[in-house]
């Protein structure tokens, strides 16, 4: 067992214990402290803000001190929307500072500092969810007949998906009302947030062509069946939430056939027309999918602002939605030599605010978001970049055959420390409150099935460890409880096997269960602070935090030596298991045992 | 003599062989290249994009190959006015990402991607120049008599300045024909910029509280100095700039006076007014700088916008300025919930731009400007903070008892690796066209002297090594060419010792001016890119290349191993000696001697 170097024994971050916690505003003055272990030999301690573009140093004073440590504390002044902060530490040696991605004895740029925001953040039951995707057509069916549409070739509930080609029209025929008869499904996994992909009406599979924004797709049962899932779920006490698509329309939406039908008309200014085939602008070229033009003030009215927009009017009864996931949010508002994105943002967010002031407004965006999350908009993003790419190249299998998603290159196996460098990078690049409400996922619909790109149920189980320790909101693809397959995005949108039990990964189930009740036991798993202890290529090992819990994590995927912690981690020498092997409690500190794949996860006191 | 890794052996940057070369616009397809040196075992190379927000991937084509090396070239098209861009390489073991801060076996934010944008890069004379700066109280007298204002403490020309206290006050009595006798210094010095602190009226000697921006300081010699002296750089083939404070004015200005005249009048619209003492906005506080509300049109019409406002003016006719240096940019239209910093700079280089196509626009940000420097505003930054500060640690002896520039504790000896990422990190955030332009300096009126700092003529040289060959264009701030000394900005405002030839330092102006003169013999020099090929703690070795002359440039600041570098990095075998010791050229490759301090600069053919 080798003695592990404590990554972040001197840390900070946006947590509570050391950031005063609450709402902020302009000019107010916060309390934010560091913690340093005695033995770094610090002379002192200087906060380091930027307002108004220009550095500004305040002695930091020391605020209390035990046999392992000394916590510093500074006044950081809010003056502008978003204040990026550091810490200066006087060292014999030569002064360090201390920002996101950790301590460096050398000059640093600002990208990395910490940043605290007076734009609020997610709505408080965002923090302590877990949330279940659920992509309707694949999910559950009443029984319900309807004709299949003329785009449409249905598909027998245990048919296998298509990975390639007509993936779109597979029509399985999941409607709404068959997700509400399944709500328990849901309970006993411990989920509490359903969040499902389209349901407005459109020409395939997965509805992200909607043809309308006013209805439900009467294929999934329409406007009442939303209304009466919306109702099932909030009288269990769960909520619900939309997928809603502001990058582009369908070709056969409304608005785009009244474009056409009149080009000076309303509706034709909500498009970017071009002189090039097929004429307008689509997403990635898919000429199914003509681009919105958010620079037009028509189209900000009828989609995102105001109580009239789309943004609005589902959040409102009967239907209730209790926010929004954002698709394509990346490239919403950006044409060209048109960046409005950001602004786009804060108009959903505003409009979302005034019907429901606890909506919670997540985007999509597949690869570096950070600079859209700065906390005036998104108050979060479905973390790719910052979780699923990261840990998919640590568990992937050394000799995949598999492609990396969405590169044309072979998958990687990475070590940890590859995986938390990503990891830090962009938590670094965000503010607290963001990184704090992150939507982290192993697979959505668009992501190969975990089960597949790690190669089977115990290295998901180390997936699954890792995805409800870490900071952020854990976000479930239905299915991968059960241990789902799938090679591509489309192979994996497998249907939910009811009536075959016997294809239930009850292995996974019973982890995923017992994973999420132990973050639901634990604050400091939902709103704690993140020290990295140890990163070994096989292992990691950090800390979870708040003011009144302690909680030890070590994920491992495959066996490791175990590392020996320094004795300051667990001063009163006690360690409840709260998932995984025992931790040894010596002495001389604690003991992280070397099994693998395992994840532990202990609280200690 | 150690084997030394070629840390950027597979290497890309925006110069010429890399990037095509040429003025941008919108929709332009632009080949780009990357190197891959044959010991790789690479299997394909892909170009990463992100257009509209979104990452794009193409294949990358073998361009060319040869026994030491293959090119890749691919196509990037410029959809969106900055185009960031990086390289995916498929090697067995995992593919790598290639971005500015190297190559990356794990997933990277873009954060350091490459970036082309539309936006033209600083005229060319700028990359050839090499700038002087002059504080006008400082450099020279001509011998009128003027009487000294109310405000000023006459001094004799050999006094020393304060290092603190009463700083501003001290009146030597420079003036700009003072300036205008001394151009042959200038020319024998190699330098071809004079680049002037303020000649605006004011109430101190460093005049960055003007009272007027109508006119030259009298104590100066009035207007009609600045357009004498101006003819006469012209006349030498030679270039000047001048200083204009956007952020503030002095307490003193007209318009501030105005201002506080007539409370309803136009002027009181350009500052910002509070309600706590002195009952407006200042610098930092101090309130005899008032700050400037840049969201007021009617300030943008007086001084940044069109052929009416200060900016322009002073580019006409008969002053001719060939650019401006703008003062506390960093804070210019930042104030509160304000940030237009980005905006203003871009209406004045659009001002400047109408006046002279061809001038020069730098701003002063001592800290991390790298998010004001995307191409559209700012030509380039006074590069404190990729540039000076890190060869300050560098060069910083051990166990100094000076304080760290700007920072409340000790000064720290940084190893080479320090200074070399921080380098890279503001490289790597920045365009090329901005990066290849910096204003790369080893001290300027705001900092201690590099003499002060590095503790000698000896390793003066060697910064001034760095500074010579470095991308960007070298600043020299008046007197470091003599040895000039001093602890702080304000005690390094030292008299040039005209009457005193036994006091200047041959050793450093014999240096300096040699190394000019090898940066003015070698357009790899001013245009190349850059490659690092060895960081030890006491040296560093780099690359700098264009199509057609390859430069290898070693600076050490202690004697240190040396280092054999590859053979194909000299074909031919041979090395041309442009500065320092002579280069080992042997049958197994390049030897770097391990001389220190030294500089060392030779051409491979």
């Amino acid at each position: 067992m080798s003695g592990a170097r404590l990554l972040d024994a001197v840390h900070h971050d946006g947590s509570e214990i050391f950031v005063e916690p609450g709402e902020r505003a302009l000019g107010d003055v916060v309390r934010v402290r560091i913690r340093v272990p005695l033995e770094r030999p610090v002379r002192s301690v200087h906060l380091r803000s930027v307002v108004d573009g220009e550095p500004r140093l305040v002695a930091a004073r020391l605020d209390s001190a035990d046999e392992h440590e000394r916590w510093y504390a500074a006044d950081l002044e809010l003056r502008n929307p978003v204040t990026s902060y550091r810490f200066l530490l006087d060292e014999p040696d030569g002064y360090r500072w201390l920002n996101g991605l950790g301590l460096h004895a050398r000059e640093v740029t600002d990208a990395a500092d910490f940043r605290l925001t007076v734009h609020g953040s997610a709505p408080a039951w965002a923090r302590e969810a877990v949330v279940y995707q659920v992509f309707p057509d694949r999910f559950a069916r009443s029984g319900a007949v309807r004709p299949a549409p003329d785009w449409a070739e249905p598909a027998e509930w245990d048919d296998e998906p298509r990975a390639v080609g007509r993936t779109g029209t597979q029509l399985y025929g999941g409607d709404l009302a068959g997700i509400e008869e399944h709500l328990d499904h849901l309970q006993r996994l411990g989920v509490d947030v359903l969040y499902l992909t389209p349901f407005f009406p459109s020409r395939s599979n997965h509805r992200y062509d909607a043809t309308t924004f006013d209805h439900v797709d009467p294929l999934l049962g329409g406007d009442e069946a939303l209304a009466s899932l919306s109702r099932a779920v909030h009288a269990r006490g769960m909520r619900i939430m939309g997928d809603l698509t502001t990058n582009h329309t369908g070709v056969g939406h409304e608005w785009f056939l009244a474009a056409q039908a009149d080009r000076a008309g309303t509706e034709a200014s909500f498009y970017h027309w071009t002189t090039t085939e097929p004429g307008y602008a689509s997403w990635l070229g898919h000429r199914s999918l003509p681009t919105l033009d958010h620079t037009e003030p028509a189209l900000a009215a009828r989609l995102v602002e105001g109580p009239g927009s789309v943004v609005h009017r589902w959040l409102d009864e009967p239907y209730r939605l209790d926010g929004w996931r954002i698709d394509v949010a990346n490239m919403t508002g950006r044409y060209g030599e048109v960046d409005v994105t950001r602004a786009v943002a804060r108009a959903i967010r505003a409009t979302m605010h005034d019907v429901r002031p606890d909506a919670l407004l997540v985007s999509e965006h597949f690869h570096d978001a950070t600079a859209d999350l700065q906390g005036d908009g998104w108050h979060a993003n479905m973390n790719y970049a910052g979780f699923a790419r990261p840990v998919w190249g640590w568990l992937t299998p050394a000799g995949t055959s598999a492609l990396a998603p969405g590169l044309p290159v072979p998958a990687a196996r990475r070590d940890a420390a590859a995986m938390v460098q990503t990891m830090r990078e962009v938590i670094s690049a965000v503010p607290w409150s963001v990184a704090g409400n992150q939507w982290n996922l192993l697979g959505s619909h668009d992501t190969p099935r975990i089960a597949t790109t790690v190669g089977g149920a115990e290295l998901v189980e180390v997936g699954l460890g890792l995805l409800m320790t870490y900071p952020g909101t854990p976000m479930i693809f239905a299915g991968d409880e059960l241990g789902a397959t799938g090679s591509t995005g489309e192979h994996g949108r497998v249907t939910m096997p009811w009536e075959a039990p016997e294809r239930w990964d009850r292995r996974t189930f019973d982890a995923c269960r017992a994973l999420i009740e132990v973050r639901r036991a634990s604050r400091a798993l939902r709103e704690g602070g993140l020290r990295w202890a140890v990163v070994e290529p096989d292992a990691v090992v950090f800390l979870r935090e708040v003011r009144d819990e302690r909680v030890l994590v070590a994920v491992s995927r495959a066996p490791w030596d175990g590392a020996a912690l320094p004795a300051h981690l667990a001063p009163t020498g006690t360690a409840e298991v709260l998932h995984g092997p025992a931790l040894g409690v010596r002495p001389d500190g604690l003991h992280v045992p070397g099994d693998g794949p395992a994840v532990g996860i202990w609280r200690l006191a």
